[in-house]
């Protein structure tokens, strides 16, 4: 028990705070305002009880305080912080409304709100309050203040009482440093503002004063260039250095160069002009560091530089546009031969066939290659077509059915390995299931388990030697999902007795059922240029491969990919189940390192039914 | 308690059994046999008690029941059924070994094994027996029994006490129906044996005499071919009908197509030959009937049938095959321009623009239609790359440009309409899952629920009147997995209200990103264009719109699709849960209609990051 004569100065909080939203509830402004300076209450509560009633009202606010310190210790104290929920609890444990991600903030709420209301009470008597209310805000809009100023001092005002302005840039500096306050004076161009802000701040007018009047002597457009980059705001300058005339471009170009500033600047200028065109270039030259240079060939070819848009459209193999380039210099038939060769060598690379052939047939003029592109690219109906329409039948006989039949053997090869592989993982994967089902039950039969251990069992039980994989997920959490995901993935191992090897076979499984239905479209047209060509028992045989593989994998979706999400791990319930039992089997499964991937994992691979493929004419 | 006298009659079943497994375990057969046939015992349990023993010493089984006729009547009661798991189960409740699917048939097994030792054995002794097991296999050999009996008629063995071919005759027409070995007999092409058996059959020789002295005229091929189509045999009929020369081959086009055994008949005859061709057409036409066009092109193409040929491949937009028939036809310049203005419509119909324009560009030699179906079909490269290599540059002002713009707007006003709906829909799934969730809290809180109503009562706490929608399951669980897919679908309606909104929500939602994500491609290529022609501002938007709608739809994932398929349905677990109410919650989550379309619906759509459409020239 405390002793008796201290009771007056004891002050129970939460007698104190009902007081208080009480009074705040009646809009007793001032009575709140004294007792929490009083007590050092934090002044946001007298927003934070109630904004909506507290912004509604905010005129008897204004006139409760009274008076431009009381307002000024309200605003310098005003933080983002919401009183309620952190410092002083709401005693109804009313759930507080979250506010949402978009809405401004509560600081510049406050601010504006309470300069608005000052504004149109009386701007000459807040005057400071008003000064305040600007340099608050999240982002402080010194140059406004500084306006403000500046306008009292052309223009004192009349009315008594009112403050003056050199009481109004001394409160300034008091609420800004000095430096940020020279800075921003110089943002606003105004040399007489700039001046005053100097020589209230102590600086050396030896300092000052050279590069105030070298600037003075400049022409205006150059002039705020030279202020804007001093304070790097380099998109500024730009502007106002593009309206210096021509001989100032290569400064601009140079500005731009050093700030990447390609995209401002282009706009700054007509598409016509010659400053256009070096930009492009330098944005071109750019871009092609970056390793973006399909885009810098449009910007080339745009302003007309072509022989340096060929040359990027080459180096991305943007083929279109490279021949399109080509013809509009023009360039020599041989050479357009040349280039055409080339970037069909380059697209080859790219196992871009088709495109390679339209190239070699259309601009290099050499249909043989052309066709020869296409059997490569196992494109059989346009090598044909391409046979046909240059009459060159010996190719068919010279290349094309061998390459038929070469194709035959490469694909039922990739066939086969693929269906023993999808096999032998397939009956690896029940083995590691029912391991870890067993191991999950014999861990749930033992009564009393505590849950949140249940998870940390199951995975331990899977494998008897788990040490040298790392489970954690801790350290990982804060990177992206997608970075996480390739985590996730890399600690997926084949190897028998890895923690994940379940995963990492239904992943494999569904790898391979990707890459054998992807084989539908080519396996099609190859067994129509079989039959075509009278290979009936190679197109019988492949036909009879590929379908029994389609059936296979699709016949093992059902056991890989269980129906529906839960179904995959069944869980445990029965007669022999608790409450805890069951909780536990769920919360396993619901365990992070579970459910981060489950939906890639469980969801079976798509099959492309709608893709036919099959001849009826084989059987 | 039964009247005594009768105690020796009554034969305690297990104590029987239990006798007759240690006679089988001490291979005492026929101990075994007489006693399973004095109480009426499945002689199928002589092979099931233990069929690996019963293989092994299949001699002893033959020595020890030492008569055809018991052997006959073993023979004769065998079944696929394996008693030990269904008439007489093991007394230990041992797991009975499940046989692999692709094992063959029991009853085939004793069979061949019973005949091969006896074969071995004594062949002429067993002789009966022998046919028996011809005769009970699944798929009865009737004529290699018949076969048997005929070489025993033509060559009687030596042997005493053997039986005679007339004896076996009468057997085997006691063992199976009389119509059923006449034909089976006729079906060996062997007159003696038919005539044996009809003479047997009490058939009137008036019927069949005429018959086969008709069949007795015919040449060997043209008999079997009339005797195979007499037992519908179709396709061995062919391949006598095939060996009988030209005269009869429109005999044999005739069967082919009754019969549709087109496939069959083509690998009759060489490729060469006017047989080949005519059955080619033949098919061609078949293949027409059934909608598959482009393969009865490949049919005729391969024979030489040029016309019929490009009609399929026209028919079937196979445009490629088409103009390499037609210019090996050949066919005259103008019609070949025809040709391809036909097939450029019909491409063009099926949004395949590109193709469209070879056709019109290579083969109608017209550039200016060529570069307008490139431009519809927003080919903007293409277009400009057939602009550039025919130097058409008017079509750019007068054509590409317009289209560009057109395009903008088009995409543009696409994208804003995905995105109303994609928000609309948003917002009304929050609010239907947190009617379900709150439903189904109220519902879990009064305890002592019943686990089976729980679903029912989720169900119908979504909807207060839920009657006009069928929640039923049963009608639709025959059918095949898609139907019921659709089925599902059909059921899922945006209607307010409706019973499975949120599933129709989300389906949407999914449908929605898919769309949004496909558009990449073509932003991208439309991005480029924009820029290389100057239109920076509407590039710009563009690229932004997109931006947004793809940001907004990702953003909105998480929500949507809840990580990991569990969290989609939040178990209830808590203080206040019971292992009822957890049970509940979780049987609810699997029900049927919940888990079959979860995989598709809980699973978040695809978005394709890895399709860069930005350009990073447009800020």
């Amino acid at each position: 028990q405390m002793p008796r004569g201290n009771l007056e100065t004891v002050h129970h909080r939460s007698l104190v705070l009902a007081q208080l939203r009480s009074w705040l509830d009646s809009l007793r402004f001032r009575d709140a305002f004294e007792c929490m300076r009083k007590l050092r209450i934090n002044l946001n509560f007298l927003y934070d009880h109630n904004p909506k009633v507290f912004l509604e009202n905010i005129r008897t606010f204004i006139s409760e305080l009274n008076s431009t310190a009381n307002i000024n210790l309200f605003l310098t104290e005003l933080r983002e912080e919401d009183t309620t929920s952190s410092m002083y609890p709401r005693p109804d444990g009313a759930t507080v409304q979250t506010q949402p991600v978009a809405a401004p903030k509560k600081v510049d709420v406050v601010c504006d709100a309470l300069r608005i209301a000052m504004e149109t009470l009386d701007p000459n008597k807040y005057f400071l309050s008003i000064l305040t209310s600007h340099v608050k805000k999240t982002v402080p809009e010194l140059e406004t203040a500084l306006q403000k100023v500046h306008e009292l001092r052309v223009k004192p005002p009349e009315s008594p009482g009112s403050v003056g302005a050199e009481e109004a840039l001394k409160y300034l500096l008091f609420l800004v440093n000095v430096n940020d306050l020279y800075e921003h004076s110089l943002g606003t161009y105004d040399f007489d503002l700039v001046l005053m802000v100097a020589e209230k701040s102590q600086k050396d007018p030896k300092e000052y004063l050279p590069f105030l009047n070298m600037l003075k002597s400049l022409e205006q457009n150059y002039q705020r260039y030279t202020i804007d980059r001093h304070l790097k705001r380099y998109r500024k300058a730009l502007q106002h250095l593009s309206k210096c005339g021509d001989e100032h471009f290569p400064e601009a170009l140079q500005l731009v160069r050093e700030q990447k500033l390609y995209a401002e600047a282009l706009r700054l200028y007509t598409a016509d002009s010659p400053h256009y065109k070096a930009l492009s270039c330098a944005y071109a030259e750019h871009l092609v560091e970056q390793h973006q240079a399909e885009q810098a060939g449009l910007l080339l070819w745009r302003c007309g530089e072509l022989t340096g848009a060929l040359q990027a459209f080459v180096s991305s193999s943007s083929w279109r546009n490279a021949v399109c380039v080509a013809q509009q210099i023009p360039l020599p038939p041989e050479h357009l031969a040349l280039l055409a060769r080339d970037l069909a060598a380059k697209l080859t690379e790219q196992r871009r066939h088709a495109e390679a052939a339209v190239l070699l047939d259309q601009y290099a003029k050499d249909c043989e290659e052309a066709i020869l592109a296409l059997i490569t690219g196992a494109c059989w109906e346009e090598a044909l077509r391409l046979i046909h329409s240059h009459g060159r039948h010996d190719i068919t006989e010279t290349n094309l059915k061998p390459a038929l039949l070469e194709a035959v053997g490469t694909q039922s090869a990739f066939l086969d390995a693929r269906v023993a592989t999808f096999t032998r993982h397939r009956a690896r994967l029940a083995v590691v299931r029912e391991q870890k089902a067993k191991a999950r039950l014999d861990m749930l039969e033992e009564d009393g388990l505590d849950c949140p251990d249940a998870e940390l069992y199951s995975e331990a039980s899977s494998v008897l030697t788990a040490s040298k994989y790392s489970h954690s997920n801790s350290r990982i959490s804060s990177r992206s999902s997608k970075n996480r995901r390739k985590a996730e993935r890399k600690k997926l191992s084949l190897k028998e007795g890895s923690p994940m090897e379940d995963r990492a076979l239904v992943l494999a499984l569904s790898e391979l059922v990707t890459t054998v239905d992807k084989m539908r479209e080519e396996v099609s047209s190859l067994l129509k240029a079989l039959v075509l060509f009278q290979y009936q028992r190679q197109a019988e045989a492949l036909q009879l491969a590929f379908q029994q593989a389609l059936q296979s994998m699709e016949a093992a979706v059902p056991e890989v990919w269980p129906e529906g999400p839960q179904s995959a791990r069944a869980p445990l319930t029965g007669p022999n189940s608790t409450a805890n039992s069951i909780t536990a089997s769920f919360q396993q499964q619901q365990s992070p390192s579970a459910s981060q991937q489950d939906a890639d994992f469980l969801a079976p691979p798509k099959i492309r039914h709608c893709v036919k493929w099959r001849l009826s004419i084989l059987t």
